[in-house]
């Protein structure tokens, strides 16, 4: 038999099977409502809009589907997300500012591989998307937390901890921020934030990492300006994805940054993916194209407005008055705070045994916290989410007893 | 104006866009022929298939592509592959032994990640595949060169290698091999030595990763049985790839291993990509199922034969004597070697300003070795091969005089 365990890597000793793993595997014969991933709303999948794609699409452009494409993306995709970020005050030119990625989190690694060094100060929200966490993780960098409140990352501790940073000697290299309601918590950043940020940039001399996947979803209003479409100094790489606008199966991100900062991502590139898949960079372009994109977006922003307040109405009526959250203005997302003390990691055995899943918020912190949790309201049905959110309201009334 | 350069990683820096990528840019009005990277066969593509797959798929297979995948891939697809690689003589449970990846490069980087320390001695060939080098630099091994003859890895210099380094108490992590026309060099390893490899693997404990995109591609007889069909210990891990046999934009991989070693890298995967495309994985499931893939290998392996023997016609008619080559008996390559301090780096500038293109040697070799060059027969019709070939050999009979 083989010791398995002695050809790991320091860093691949890390990645034994987490806690989602483990618990949520499906059991047969019971049903679990999952609260859990940022999956898409089944029924507003664009099916009927990519089948036809297909259909209408020529030899040629099978021809160019099914070969291998150039690392940076399709050239027609590229066009089109240059035209679609211009839409929100973005300019990037498609012919050296942009990278199409396998999904948003393909362009964090990118990122956490070419900027990352063991020890940088990565100065990262508290709490912050999970997955960003990680991939950054296998760099070794060290964390600086920034809170975030209701009005989005805290600038002013922000600027407390870079002024610290720099009496120490010290150097913050990057800024990892998620804007736009923001995962796991939704919060949106205001305008006076996002340019005290980028003035602290400046000021401090780090690179910002903009990830925004969820400002599309926006229940009241157009999609706040990005940081990189405000930005003039390029020092803002940003992200984006289909995931969660469009379609997650398509596995469609993209990056932009300067060009010389795309240069070297794409070499990276080479040793990860070497290129983008053919069949959903076709469709991406198409999507686009016929305004199938500029369609989808509000068409599932109204399914998820309903949902979330679905949800919220079930919590209001069902929950104890000890859990506190916030009224999401657009995403995917609940994010609950409970009393100091409460371990939410404990509380999901219990809730998957009730049939009821979601993320415990420790997955969000560098550092552990526990008394979080956060709900997905885009994948179940309204119909689950009242069951769902019922049978953890009457969990937590016995805990919180 | 940004100082870029201060914010990259160590890593980051070896990124700069390297020889490829800024020789062989499309000049306008220029033709360039390239017998550069493994492309496929434009006309073989099964274009009509993968259409029709499109056409008949039920508005539940829609749904299925577009939503978010399991981290290790399509259920449909895992069983798949594990029935084909059962035609090959390799066991792997589709449940939990095999990950669907973004072709085989991402399996590399996987491996690369969960699998390689700094300073960890990894054994490889003398030349090997260029981008399993680069994956491999990312977590900086020392490398091991095992030099490549006409049977493949010289198993007897790979005992001595393995001797001298358990007697300096050092000891070899892993070994990184292409048995079946391996990249660049089109051997093929005959089955006495697999044996021995497999061996050595269990007297000097170190694990086995091998990548088989060209085994299918054979020439002469059925495919030789992969390393993985033969090991009864759990220490090969084994990857293979579409982007060789049937289309490189699918981006379809996978890798098999161990489940524990694969428990590693699904949560590795998901800092990297999440999931695979949709699309793509419904599309192969298909192209297995409708007996597609089965079809495609001989039918592209009959078109590489042909191309082949064009190239190797048209090399001994206008090349000089003091290159040398071998028949490749399968694969998309043909390996040359130059007499001893010739510079394939320095040719293949003046090879592009007369329109031919080709693969500098030096890229796959740990150490720099400058007096060979690759070429592609797969992707150019028989008449720029024809063409190309006297062009590049009139350019070394004038450099070699």
């Amino acid at each position: 038999m083989l010791d398995d365990k002695k050809f790991y890597s320091k860093l691949g000793t890390t990645y034994a099977p987490g806690i989602m793993n483990s618990i949520l595997l499906p059991k047969p014969g019971t049903k679990l409502i999952r609260f859990t991933g940022g999956s898409y709303d089944v029924p507003s999948l664009p099916t009927a809009e990519v089948k036809r794609i297909f259909e209408d699409a020529s030899p040629a452009a099978w021809a160019e589907m099914l070969q291998y494409g150039g690392t940076a993306g399709m050239p027609s995709l590229l066009n089109e997300l240059s035209k679609f970020m211009a839409g929100h005050k973005i300019n990037a030119d498609p012919g050296k500012e942009i990278i199409v990625t396998t999904g948003s989190q393909e362009a964090i690694d990118l990122v956490s591989r070419v900027f990352i060094d063991k020890g940088d100060q990565i100065l990262v929200g508290a709490p912050t998307y999970l997955q960003a966490l990680s991939a950054f993780r296998a760099q070794y960098p060290k964390f600086v937390d920034i809170p975030i409140d209701s009005e989005g990352m805290d600038t002013q501790v922000l600027e407390e901890k870079l002024k610290k940073l720099k009496a120490s000697g010290k150097r913050a290299k990057m800024l990892y921020i998620i804007p736009s309601f923001q995962n796991p918590d939704s919060s949106l950043m205001t305008m006076e934030r996002r340019k005290q940020v980028l003035e602290l940039a400046e000021k401090y001399d780090f690179i910002i990492f903009e990830d925004n996947p969820y400002g599309y979803i926006s229940f009241e209003g157009p999609m706040p300006t990005p940081l990189a479409g405000i930005d003039k100094s390029g020092r803002v790489m940003y992200t984006s994805t289909f995931s969660k606008m469009v379609s997650p199966g398509m596995r469609i991100g993209w990056i932009t940054a300067n060009p010389d900062f795309t240069g070297h991502m794409i070499e990276a590139k080479n040793n990860i993916s070497i290129c983008n898949d053919g069949l959903s960079q076709y469709a991406a372009t198409e999507l686009f194209r016929r305004g199938d994109v500029e369609r989808q977006i509000p068409k599932v922003t109204k399914v998820y407005r309903k949902k979330r307040d679905v949800m919220l109405e079930a919590m209001e009526t069902s929950w104890p008055r000890k859990a506190k959250w916030e009224e999401p203005k657009g995403g995917l997302f609940l994010w609950v705070k409970l009393p100091r003390g409460f371990d939410t990691d404990a509380l999901l055995k219990d809730s998957v045994a009730k049939g009821v899943a979601f993320v415990p918020g420790s997955l969000f912190f560098s550092k552990p916290v526990h008394n979080y949790l956060r709900l997905n309201y885009s994948l179940p049905s309204e119909e689950d989410i009242v069951t769902g959110i019922q049978a953890l309201g009457r969990l937590l009334k016995e805990k919180l007893k």
